[in-house]
């Protein structure tokens, strides 16, 4: 059985211009793995309608699962739920749950805050979206088709996967082992380890040099769902790197 | 004029899985916009030959520049080279320029590193692409077409980019202004900022809610190529903040 598959939509001009250090891909890359549902492709678009509407049309008919991170907040430029009803052909509407919620969470605070037209606009969707709960803030994300749209802010993001996660058809956990060794260059031991990749078809096996104060050296990282797979490659290339002369260290260096 | 545009393609699994954070879209994206070639889509991609074929041709033909970072060591998860080959249609073989240079450079060390097979892939090109120049470890990126590939280490990658910059051309620099308000609620200011900015149709306003220890605030950010414009968007913005009250302070939030 394969695995599930996923995409992730981070919308916003501020992770292109380099202004805001997107922080989002790394925490979702992981989580997706731990639940059998790898991330396959992301892709960092400008808030333009014509892009977003376009891409997520493209991603979702490709993958199971997609995600976007960015874009539902209460100014102009956040055009994502907008954007995610024109590329479902739906009405982009009042969802009277998310409208309940947010009232009455505003009522609640201390002085109570005005939910004025802009903050409706958190709870303006796509007809037909299921809410995600919002821990943090509040306004909830929202499921569409295969779509799930959460908030950019990476503590909101978190709360949101979270109580998403539960409710997501994974499959088998991704898995990691890793050596690594100190003085040793890649360009030495490349030849061998394509070979040890041809032995372990099922294993994804990759090599990444490493640059620290205290010198250098290489980390190798074998990843997939057959475990058993997994630690006969990750031996074999131990075994491989001590032969060489090296230590082989196991896991990723420090 | 309009500007140049560029698409940058990050190709790894391991940016994927999570375990390598990227460091190369922020530093692109800031450079390319101080260059007036703003960054307009990034992707990242898994090491798998059709999807690395399938995407440089697809953003090949709808920027100004692609950029590819990832792929290009001498092991075998690193295929970027291969694919672009393809993508172009061109023989992948070896760049009798780039051979040179790191045969001599693997001679000169101490002791000397032998120029192996796996090391020559890394020498190995497609037909036709001219060489970017690695100060760091020698080992050259190429360009072909409005592809230029570099390496995923992010002191090579920068290294290998200074050295493309004064080649490429540029546009109108893309500059930023930006201010931020301690204690001020996005929601509150969302209506009137929206009518700021369709005051200012060349400029690109964003609004950015931040989360500090010491308190929350938003970030109130202008950027375009039309510095008179900037100015007086921001002016108008500041004059907005002030009056309900809160003090615009120029600049980001620390």
């Amino acid at each position: 059985m394969t695995n599930p598959t996923a995409c992730l939509l981070i919308i916003g001009n501020e992770v292109l211009s380099g202004r805001t250090k997107d922080a989002n891909l790394q925490f979702l890359g992981t989580r997706l793995g731990e639940l059998g549902i790898p991330l396959r492709e992301v892709r960092v678009i400008p808030d333009v309608p014509d892009v977003i509407v376009d891409t997520v049309n493209a991603v979702r008919a490709r993958f199971t699962y997609v995600f976007t991170t960015g874009g539902i907040g209460p100014t102009h430029d956040d055009i994502t739920a907008e954007c995610i009803a024109r590329a479902f052909g739906v009405p982009w509407e009042q969802h009277p749950e998310a409208m309940a919620l947010m009232a009455a969470d505003y009522a609640r605070r201390d002085p109570p805050v005005e939910f004025n037209a802009a903050r409706q606009r958190m709870a303006t969707m796509p007809r037909g979206a299921t809410l995600i709960a919002n821990p943090v803030s509040v306004a909830p994300g929202f499921i569409i088709g295969n779509v799930h749209v959460m908030a950019g802010v990476p503590r909101i993001m978190q709360g949101m996967f979270e109580q998403l996660a539960p409710t997501l058809k994974g499959g088998t956990p991704v898995q990691m082992r890793a050596v690594h060794a100190h003085g040793l260059l890649e360009g030495r031991i490349a030849e061998e380890l394509g070979q040890i990749q041809k032995r372990f078809p099922a294993v994804e096996i990759g090599s990444y040099p490493y640059y620290r104060e205290a010198g250098g050296g290489v980390a190798l990282v074998a990843k997939g769902t057959d475990v058993a797979a997994l630690e006969a490659a990750v031996a074999e290339i131990a075994a491989f790197v001590a032969g060489l002369g090296f230590e082989p260290v196991s896991g990723e260096p420090k």
